[in-house]
Formats: structure tokens, C-alpha cells, sequence
């Protein structure tokens, strides 16, 4: 019989271990994608793509006989030498090369993603997406988005917080309101989840701190810089909380953890796309009324409706606590209760306001959280007062009438966080396949 | 100003920190939510469920002057003293309890989650699924689940895989074929996808390993105890293969990664479901032609379609291997080419078989796989054999005319895994909510 064991030792390194310096002078073997071809007359300099860096490869013409050129892959061997000047500080002389496959003949690469920046118009990237990403920088970001995730999933587990798998085809729409995408489930109406809100509060009764990080869906019209009508959630919901505060308490815990983690394990990609990382250590906290009327003093602008709040403000916010308080974070609270969903809790001193906050970075939300109601009187009776029937939502409030803890939660978009920590200007820059109101492909 | 800085120290204790038993004799602080409650007389037995286990808590009638009863969240206080006969070894002698929430008035738990087993039908536990999971052994699944989400993630970024965020709203239809759920795009046709296939493909090309764990959509007619209309795939695929054998083999070593790792971090809920959890360490490997003349031989069954292998068949060779060698495991290759996708490479030495497996445990297939096509001219020419347009997929194969190196993957079922790893026989037993064809609620 033939058995299957396990991964067998592999011939080819990886380029940490490479750059470890051990095999400086020896024969080794490597495996990688043809970024560019250098001609220097009796040699050629060939620069081979790896996951997270590239190798440059001296091949003397007479050695091979291969000619290598942009899009192939290919296995070569050869002496690894130091050379400083080469990136990672090392380089290969090529003794044998092995072409594993080629681009389609006739063909030439339809950006040149060989190049350190590509110059080329975000259509233009995102219509040639899987192209595109092969290019070291624009890969480089969703590697960040990588790291993002796993720090946040990493520090939730320490946090005693279990991982939940929520459904996306759902009967009913948690947030409310026309956004909704909307599909036919064998005869029957259906949508797609425009967050995991209700299953998340669900799931605090079972593990008592819960998160998920998965795909939610919003059928937005807008076609704006900042908005995505498919994006990842990172998603937390916590019982026994205190106050609300606990839930931004949690939130500044996860960032600091997640910033180190970053610039620990991605240090690579941060240099390449020059990222400074923000200071998550102390975030000021703001009344929503309050941010409102220190920026219209600041910035001499008419408050049009006290309980709104327009993107504008939004960044006028982020600018006045990064010019009075230098910080990029800012934690706004206390939010118009007719601004928040039904599952809202209404602050008790005053109920027009709620126990809520967003958390803003560089002038943009990148969280909405806050604590829910966890009565099942209380919940059935701010239904009513907003015209819902509470027989409609009889799945989500056998919750409420079963006994829930004091709780809450919150929402970040990652593709949103992901591009302010980057310096990005538009979120597409930060979906790998990115859907918007006209773009559905690749 | 107001600064959040991060998670403040709290009061109260996590089961792991009692149980470490440097706090015995000593005043602790405990949330929970109130299990079971006995009356013996003047001393009442409360049974707090946390996070991942119980409390047993002593509270004396006169004491603290508060009735508890199931469904409550409470916070008490008390001594914390070693006691053989109560979970995890230790109870809490009460001085203090404060009441966080109660159930509704008048309602009473519609299932008896605070029992061992709840004794209840599949329909009835799925019905009230938000409560079902409230019970000790419910519960326990979806950790184990994490744990192997988990394990699965941490094997993989240790071997260089980079994970991706696939788009699930798609233009096109990776697998082919009817099962796929259709939506409207702002007017244009989509479809929810039914694998991350073609987008992993393209990913290849960027880090040469990536994985993704995240939902699959199928609109499969089946209302089977192993189908789910919606379900998580774990996927990974890999670039610079020498063989589809290597991609069994990063699975193979995946498998034992991840079943080490649940046994060491979640031995308690293995424990609470008597869990005997497989060996993956030599898992036999068997061709699809002789795999169906070893059970057509020895269990005296026709074979009807030499190109098929039916539900009873896979189930034959599961228990043939277990018989024969002693295996739960037994990787299933060379799947007939017109059973596969366009995208799945021939075997060149036959042309009728592929360079494709599946993986089956206890004779259910838990993945398919295998190594694709990555020369664009193969690619092209297998299409127009099958009466496809390569014209209507131009954004895929933007990839294999650009140059992608060999490479191959594969997708495993997380419902069916844990399923068959913790012995149960549906797999909406292993959904925390399950989608099938009559139910799309809660």
C-alpha cells in the first residue's frame, strides 16, 4: 500500500532561509516567478519574484543556454553569494536553470508590475487585478490586511473570546432599512447578511465572548471613496460588560496589540510601502454633542442638524484631535438614539442619546460599537415605539426572553482600517477584488 | 480630556484562573449564567455555565436573601474552596449575589439545556438553535470547530501560505453547472460563489501560497444528511508543485498539525463528547479505478459506471481501509477526467483520469483536490473540448497568459470534518446555523 505521511524534505529554499546567512557559499536551490531580465552583456541579472521578496540571480550566457524572460517560472541552482547591494543582501550565481512554465507565446505583460510603482490609474489596476497584484507593493498592502486580521483573531483568543461562523443567506435584515441584496432561497425571499449582528449577540449567551471576522454585504448606492458594498467585518460581542466603555476599553486593547504585532511580523511590508503606524496607546474619547460643537467653534461651521453627523464633520473631527491632542484615533460617544439601530441601549440619563460610540481613525469611522439591550421588556418596548412588530423578530428575541447577560459589541471594517493605517485614499486600494456599484469583476 | 488606554483590571474571575487553585481559601468574584438550580434545604446548589465550563456555587438561603433560577446572569462573591465532587474540582461558597438580568417574566426554558443531554429531535434543537446551544455538549462542537479552523490557519501561515479575501458576489460560475444562487447587482446578473477557485488560482501568482477559510454557496437540490446549501470551506493552494502528491502531503501534515493541536488545547470539549480522535499519520493512498474493484471484489457489488463513485461506494472504501489497514483516513486519486472541472489537469499518461484526489474519512468525502492546469494553450484547448467560450473567461485566464507556475489545491468541508471527527451522522449537527433546503431561519 502507499501511504501518504506528510511533507516530504523539499530541495528549493524559501528566502528566509536564505537570508539566514548559513548557506552563504553553497550550492542551493530555488524556486520563483521572472520579475525582469537586466541584459549586461556576458551576463544577465534576473530578479525572481518570491512570496514576500525577491532574489537576484547573475546567469552567464554561455552557462545555460536558457534565455529567461518576464512572466516564466522557473527552478535554478547555483552558489549563493553576499552581496550588498543586492536586496536582502544576497545574490545567486546561476549553474543550472530549469523553466517550469511560460507565459502564453506572443504575449507581453499588460502592466509593468516589475516596476517598484506602477504609475498606472486605480481602473486600470483593478480591471487587471490578478495581474496587477504581482506587483511587489500592491501585494505588500493585503499582507498588511493579513496581519491586521490574524493580530486581531490572535489577541481575541487570548481574550477568552470564541470564534463564531454566522450564516450569510439570511430571512431577515438585521440593521434595517432598503440596503439589502436581495435572492430567491428555493421559492423563498431571502438576503445576504448585512452584518452578523443578531447571530453574534446570539452567541454571547453561549460563549460569553464571541467575534468573527467574514464577508457582509450592503447594497449602497453611494459610489464614494470610502464605501464597499461587500467588505470584511471584524466583528466582536462581549457579555458582563460594566458599561460601554468596556467595549472601547477592548477595542484600544486590540489596536495596540494588533499595531505591535504588525510591526513585529510585517516589518517587510511596512517598509516597502513606507508606513508609519499610528499611536493606539491613548485614545481621546469625545461626546458626540461635544465633537460637534468644538469643531463648528474651530473650524467657524454651522451645526445644520445636532443629531447628524456629515462626513464632513466626521473629518473635521479627526483633524481638530490630531491638532489638539496629536492623535489619529478618536473614540466619539453617546450618538443620537435616532441615528442607532433598535437593539441600541438609550443612554438612561438622557434618551436621546445612546450608549454607543464609533471609533474614528484619521477623520474616517472605522468602528460603530456600543452596548445592546439585553431586556427582553425593554427591547419588545423600543420596537413597538419605532413601528416594528416584535412577532417578526421571534428567532432574535428568544435571546431576550431567555435571559441575556449585560452585553455589546462592535463592528470594523477592515478595508476602511486597512486603508488609513496605509495612507490610502480610496478603499478599493484595499479589497483584493474589490465590489462597488459598477465594478462586479474580476 | 477622556483617554481609553486599553483593558482596565476587572473584578471577576475566569473559570481557568479558579481552577489554577492559588485563589483556594480565598474571596473571588464570578459572572455566569445560572445553569441549574437545586434545593437542599437551607442550602441551595447553583450551577453557573462560563465560557468553557461550569461553577458550582453554595448559597445559604438566609444569607443573601435572592432566588435564583435558571436563565439569570449573576455576579457573586464568596470563598473559593477545593471540593472534589463538583466540576473542575472546586465550589464557590456565596456571601454575595447580585442579580445582573433575568429572563422574561412568566416564560421557562423552552428545552432543557441545563441537562447533560437535552433528549431532544434534530428539528426541535435547530428550531430553537440560539437556546439549544446554551447546553454544555451543543456547545462544545463549535469550539472543537475553532480549534480546527484554527489549527488549520497557524499550520498554514507556518508554511508560508498567505491568507486572501476572496470576493463572494461573482459574475461567473467557477464549478460550472445549475447549483449556484443567482442575486441582482444593481441591475446586473451575479452569483454568490461557489468556491473561491478561480480566485485562489489568481492569488498563486502573487504569493505563490495563500488559503482562505470562509462561506460557500450551493444551491444543491439534495436535502441530505451531508449537504448544506451553505457551508465554510477551507481552501488552500500552492505554487511550484512537483506533483498533485505534494498538495496530499501538505494535507496530510495539515491534518496531523491540527488534530495534535485540538488534542492539547481543546482536550475539555473532546472530553465532554467522549471524542477518540483519528490517526492521520500514514493514511493509505489509492487509485479511483482499483479503489472501486477492491469493495466491487470484496463486499460483492457491481460496479455500474466505472466513472462514478456513489454515496454507497465512497462509504465501501471507507470501511474497506478500516477494515484492511486500519485507517479512518484514505486519500481516493486519479478521479476520471469528465467527473472533474475544466480547470483540472489530465493525467498525461491517461488522459481519461486527472491528476486529482479526494479525501475520505470513515468513507465520507471531507475534500476534493488536486493539481490544475497552468499552461494557458492546455487550458484553452480543454475548454473548447468541453463547448466552453474561453471568450467568457477572460479575467481568469488573464493569469495563465500572463504565466502562472504548476500548482494545485484543495477545498475541505468544515461541517463534514468535524462531523465525522467528533462521530456525528448530520452534518447540521456541526452548522451552528445550518442552511438547507427548507430551513433559512434562525
Amino acid at each position: 500500500m502507499d501511504y501518504v505521511t506528510g511533507i516530504r524534505e523539499v530541495q528549493d529554499k524559501e528566502l528566509e532561509e536564505l537570508a539566514a546567512g548559513g548557506l552563504f557559499g553553497q550550492e542551493v536551490c530555488v524556486k520563483g516567478a521572472v520579475r525582469a531580465v537586466r541584459d549586461r552583456g556576458e551576463i544577465t541579472c534576473v530578479i525572481l519574484r518570491k512570496c514576500r521578496g525577491t532574489l537576484q540571480c547573475l546567469i552567464r550566457k554561455d552557462q545555460t543556454g536558457i534565455r529567461l524572460h518576464e512572466g516564466m517560472t522557473v527552478k535554478v541552482s547555483g552558489i549563493l553569494n553576499p552581496e550588498s547591494r543586492a536586496p536582502g543582501g544576497f545574490e545567486l550565481e546561476v549553474r543550472e536553470a530549469e523553466i517550469l512554465s511560460s507565459p502564453a507565446p506572443g504575449t507581453s505583460m499588460p502592466l509593468p508590475v516589475g516596476k517598484w510603482k506602477m504609475n498606472t490609474s486605480l481602473e486600470t489596476k483593478l480591471s487587471l487585478r490578478p495581474i496587477s497584484l504581482r506587483n511587489l507593493r500592491e501585494r505588500a498592502v493585503f499582507k498588511i490586511q493579513e496581519g491586521i486580521v490574524r493580530g486581531f483573531r490572535d489577541f481575541l483568543y487570548r481574550e477568552h473570546f470564541t470564534e463564531i461562523r454566522t450564516p450569510k443567506i439570511v430571512a431577515g435584515n438585521a440593521e434595517g432599512g432598503a440596503n439589502v441584496f436581495r435572492l430567491e432561497y428555493f421559492g423563498k425571499k431571502a438576503f445576504l447578511a448585512q452584518s452578523p449582528q443578531f447571530y453574534k449577540q446570539m452567541m454571547v449567551a453561549v460563549y460569553d465572548r464571541v467575534f468573527e471576522t467574514g464577508p457582509v454585504f450592503r447594497a449602497e448606492k453611494h459610489n464614494t471613496v470610502r464605501h464597499l458594498n461587500e467588505y470584511t467585518s471584524l466583528d466582536f460581542e462581549m457579555g458582563y460588560i460594566e458599561s460601554f466603555r468596556d467595549i472601547m476599553d477592548m477595542e484600544a486593547a486590540m489596536l495596540q496589540s494588533v499595531l505591535a504585532f504588525l510591526q513585529q511580523e510585517y516589518e517587510k511590508e511596512l517598509s516597502i510601502l513606507s508606513v508609519q503606524l499610528p499611536d493606539a496607546s491613548r485614545i481621546p474619547s469625545v461626546r458626540f454633542d461635544e465633537a460637534k460643537r468644538l469643531v463648528s467653534e474651530k473650524y467657524n461651521r454651522k451645526i445644520r442638524s445636532p443629531y447628524d453627523l456629515e462626513p464632513e464633520e466626521e473629518m473635521l473631527i479627526g483633524r481638530y484631535f490630531k491638532e489638539e491632542y496629536g492623535s489619529d484615533f478618536v473614540f466619539v460617544t453617546h450618538y443620537p438614539s435616532r441615528k442607532r439601530p433598535f437593539y441600541a441601549m438609550d443612554d438612561p440619563e438622557d434618551k436621546r442619546y445612546t450608549l454607543s460610540f464609533d471609533l474614528l481613525l484619521g477623520g474616517l469611522e472605522i468602528t460603530t460599537g456600543g452596548q445592546r439591550i439585553h431586556m427582553y421588556e425593554d427591547q419588545v418596548k423600543k420596537m413597538w415605539e419605532r413601528g416594528m412588530d416584535p412577532a417578526e423578530f421571534e428567532n432574535y428575541l428568544m435571546i431576550h426572553k431567555h435571559g441575556m447577560p449585560p452585553h455589546g459589541g462592535l463592528g470594523i471594517g477592515l478595508e476602511r482600517l486597512t486603508m488609513k493605517l496605509i495612507g490610502e485614499e480610496n478603499v478599493r486600494e484595499t479589497a483584493m477584488f474589490p465590489r462597488d456599484v459598477t465594478r462586479l469583476e474580476p
